[in-house]
């Protein structure tokens, strides 16, 4: 399950992600506040490119915005985001959802890579209107396909 | 960001996977019980493969044993697992790691396919020895690719 590069990316330790989530019962509405990344030089992100995050309320109908980014900055160890995205939905809803957050770069060519990310089941999504601040493990996309590939 | 038959999958609601974790510090033992899956249909897994959760404490390296399948059954909405997997790991090296829980189905040939998982981030994994069980939602696999696709 491990490549050679993938050696040094685990001595450098893992990257997060601080989120926080509030739900406003009265407006139904669902806020995400991207805060910040940390140790993102585990994620080997090419220097000249922009890097964001990118948030998806999943599964998603054509009706909803569900997708959001944030703006780009190049690649720093630490960063400070501090965005936030809302989206209108009832609470039965939200608990079926999942939020996906993804580190992405942006090549020249507009190409977007997705290199890490964390999901968040929203199955038991606190309901009081408190916000609820967490670091999550940012999980490198090469480990989905590796642990498919070692099914052959 | 949807396709034809993903309304239908909506509309069946989320399938979800119930599980426990616990620590134990004086054994450095971290174990996951694989308890129940539940509205399975929404899945629309074939009726005639049979279908099972593969467990991976993520990254991991090639000396750790860090991937686990439970035994394969047929279909059903819910499924009661109840198997046990354990890793001998330190605290410091288990808050790194993230737990993917994808529930697959094996075709005759013994192509494993997996069609659905959680993610969970063991950032602040609790090192109180008592279990901890929770449901958590499955989101299908191919609202992965279709947001990367989204992007061109």
């Amino acid at each position: 399950l491990l490549l050679g590069s993938d050696e040094e990316r685990l001595a450098l330790g893992c990257s997060q992600v601080q989120l926080s989530f509030r739900y406003e019962s009265r407006d139904q509405r669902f806020t995400v506040y991207v805060m910040q990344l940390s140790n993102c030089n585990a994620l080997c992100l090419p220097a000249d490119q922009k890097m964001h995050v990118r948030v998806a309320v999943l599964p998603c109908t054509e009706a909803t915005r569900c997708l959001f980014r944030t703006r780009g900055s190049l690649p720093q160890d630490s960063l400070e985001v501090k965005e936030v995205f809302g989206m209108q939905i009832s609470q039965s809803a939200l608990r079926q959802k999942t939020l996906r957050v993804d580190v992405c770069n942006t090549s020249k060519s507009g190409h977007e890579d997705c290199v890490a990310g964390a999901q968040i089941s929203l199955a038991d999504v606190s309901f009081s209107e408190e916000r609820c601040t967490k670091w999550y493990n940012l999980l490198s996309h090469v480990y989905m396909p590796e642990i498919d590939k070692d099914k052959e």
